[in-house]
């Protein structure tokens, strides 16, 4: 799993007004072909659905961050699950007093302008599979 | 413009202590003959100039944070506006407390010790234009 | 310094969980006889041991957060310090109520869940030397 991975031409796109964040990429990848990737972006939205992880509960809880934020810093990745592409991101936003939140990025982040750069892998894809011990979906260790 | 573009050789740089953050990697990018890349950053700063674009108002909001900084985060890009590289960057930040800030980069985050990665791409440079949607200027969309 | 590196196949992986986020980091790197690269990633950790540099007295000051914590975004690079291999990483946090956090990443911070992509160069590493300017070990400027 921790093998090398031939990088591929890269994919730089904006995502347009009032997409949905989470929608957009997936339905971006799924079109492309891409099955792993390195995602990084930048940009603004117009809210954000965001979630949180209990490990204790072992699920997720969710909240919505109803202000204009800039989106900071954002990462993710697309590797398989159930034998489809899926996304992993988190990002970090800021208000309008610089004061900055963040958490998984959720369905329901509505795009202000979003500035994407998707790196694909040549190769199998990896592969998520249930993980006991977190209750997710993951990656094999080494 | 979601075209894929392959990526040429990248570059590792320290930004000197005392620089401008957005002038030094302006002047760098142009003197490297850079049209098209994205930016990674991480170090620290002795302050932070910052904007927050409000969405409703169409106009940036300035803001100035006058503490030492580490940077926690930080991406970007460059891509041609009116025919010269433009950069577009975001970064987090982090007081003596660990809390976190963030915004779009503006002139006047003086640098303590910056550590850079720009990925330049061959090709034809994304191009930036003026939206009306959101009053900024952007990259088409698909 | 700010020359150009050619990048080699990707290392993607997961750290196990409940692994030290630096330690298997370090451990990871010298294994694969890496030198220079470039580091992110993203997840969950159990609690984060973190750094503040502070810019007058020229030293770390160590804060640990004993919470269950998003990892938002979080960078870092490989290069030479006294002839080895040494990551230097900052990190983004968020807690159950979405605030993020960060800081300059020690030894303590506990992994949940961490994804990681490794950007390998060619070449020559980078390598730290001694800066009086800050009292760190830094990277040479142009």
């Amino acid at each position: 799993m921790n093998a090398s991975y031939r990088p591929a031409p890269v994919h730089l796109l904006r995502i347009p007004t009032g997409e949905d964040l989470l929608g957009y990429l997936e339905e971006y990848v799924a079109a492309a072909g891409i099955e792993a990737a390195w995602l990084s972006y930048l940009g603004a939205v117009q809210s954000a659905a965001l979630r949180y992880y209990d490990q204790d509960e072992r699920q997720y809880c969710d909240f919505h961050i109803h202000q204009h934020l800039e989106v900071l810093s954002a990462m993710g990745n697309v590797s398989l699950l159930d034998g489809k592409p899926f996304i992993h991101t988190h990002a970090s936003f800021a208000d309008a007093a610089g004061r900055a939140f963040g958490g998984h990025v959720n369905y329901g982040c509505e795009v202000w302008a979003i500035e994407v750069k998707i790196e694909p892998f040549e190769g199998p894809a990896p592969v998520r599979e249930f993980d006991e011990k977190t209750g997710l979906s993951l990656w094999s260790t080494p």
